[in-house]
């Protein structure tokens, strides 16, 4: 019985990292078919996003079920209900990803990102790339440096959120008003990718530690 | 035992119905901060968001101890696991109230929203109150017909949502890029609210029938 236990806990585990590389990959697509106007990418990672959809699925059942037949206390519980968590907030990423390559499409075959604004947002999906890709080593370690490290990185996220509304506010903003909607969503889900990375972190932090690290 | 069971399961019940009764609260105060800029009403809306806060660890709370305690299985456990994710949804809703003052507050003496586009936000934020409230009722009761309700109300708000970016586009869009930006934000934090309060009630009736609703 404790075998199987861990074996489902093992699982769970993997099962979390394999989102956390997907979504990764998901978001590296989705800004590149923004940047580019790729239309057929955007479609790829649209019709992917399914995938991950159906990863959180069936980690949830996996915990449901484990929860049900092995009946965990302590730590064991709080770890099974966090990934409950986990793969909820990684499965939002997920979506947001979607989001981002949506805007390709509609857009196509113009392109959404104005120039001017282009280099930021670069910045800011490569930081949540990153936050993406270090959430799957910090599940796969529990190295607490790396939580740190990516809530270093969302920091440096907001950042660049605030500094689009900076540039949109400024008399040089030539844009027409549908596409400062655009940038202003689009910024709005690259910066929502990022806090969804942190509230990971901060699980996962909390699973280790036993304790909730405070916010900011 | 089973009789405290049973009490640990109405208490949570009773704690998603008071944190829907508040998000409702929430929501038609932030509106109303929103649309007479009274930075007052804003931040008693930001500091009250920090107790819906707190309901939802202390929902959470109680739904982890009552697993351990009782290790539920089958529709029991599929109720507490449920209430977690229902918690974390109605606590974003908050949220979303909360950054809907933070606008009030961060733009006052002005306000935020400009004539143009106050009614259309006016009616999504009373189909949120409306979805908010019927959350209430659908806990309480458990009367499905309320949940299709709800999801037909999120269709109302998203056609409203979609609107306000036709709006944008029209050449009688006269106003700034900044408030452009709010108003494209202030759009996605109304029509996010719905889409939480589906996901409500999606579980609600996924807990009652066993089965779950197709999307859309």
């Amino acid at each position: 019985m404790r075998k199987v236990f861990q074996a489902d806990l093992q699982q769970i585990g993997e099962d979390l990292i394999e989102m956390s590389q997907r979504v990764a990959e998901a978001m590296e697509r989705a800004w590149d078919s923004l940047a580019n106007a790729d239309v057929d990418l955007a479609q790829e990672v649209i019709a992917e996003d399914a995938k991950i959809d159906f990863l959180q699925t069936q980690l949830d059942e996996r915990a449901i079920d484990t929860l049900a037949l092995q009946g965990p206390v302590a730590s064991d519980l709080r770890m099974i209900v966090g990934s409950l968590r986990m793969s909820a907030s990684l499965e939002r990423m997920g979506d947001l990803a979607r989001h981002l390559a949506q805007l390709a499409r509609l857009r196509f075959p113009k392109r959404a990102v104005p120039s001017a604004i282009s280099e930021t947002f670069s910045k800011m999906a490569q930081l949540d790339i990153r936050i993406a890709r270090e959430l799957g080593r910090l599940l796969d370690t529990r190295d607490l440096a790396i939580a740190s490290q990516i809530i270093e990185l969302n920091r440096e996220l907001d950042k660049l959120h605030s500094s689009v509304f900076q540039i949109i506010a400024e008399e040089s903003w030539q844009e027409d008003a549908p596409t400062t909607v655009d940038v202003s969503l689009t910024s709005r889900y690259l910066e929502r990718f990022g806090d969804h990375g942190v509230s990971v972190a901060r699980k996962v932090t909390y699973l280790v530690t036993g304790e909730w690290e405070p916010q900011g």
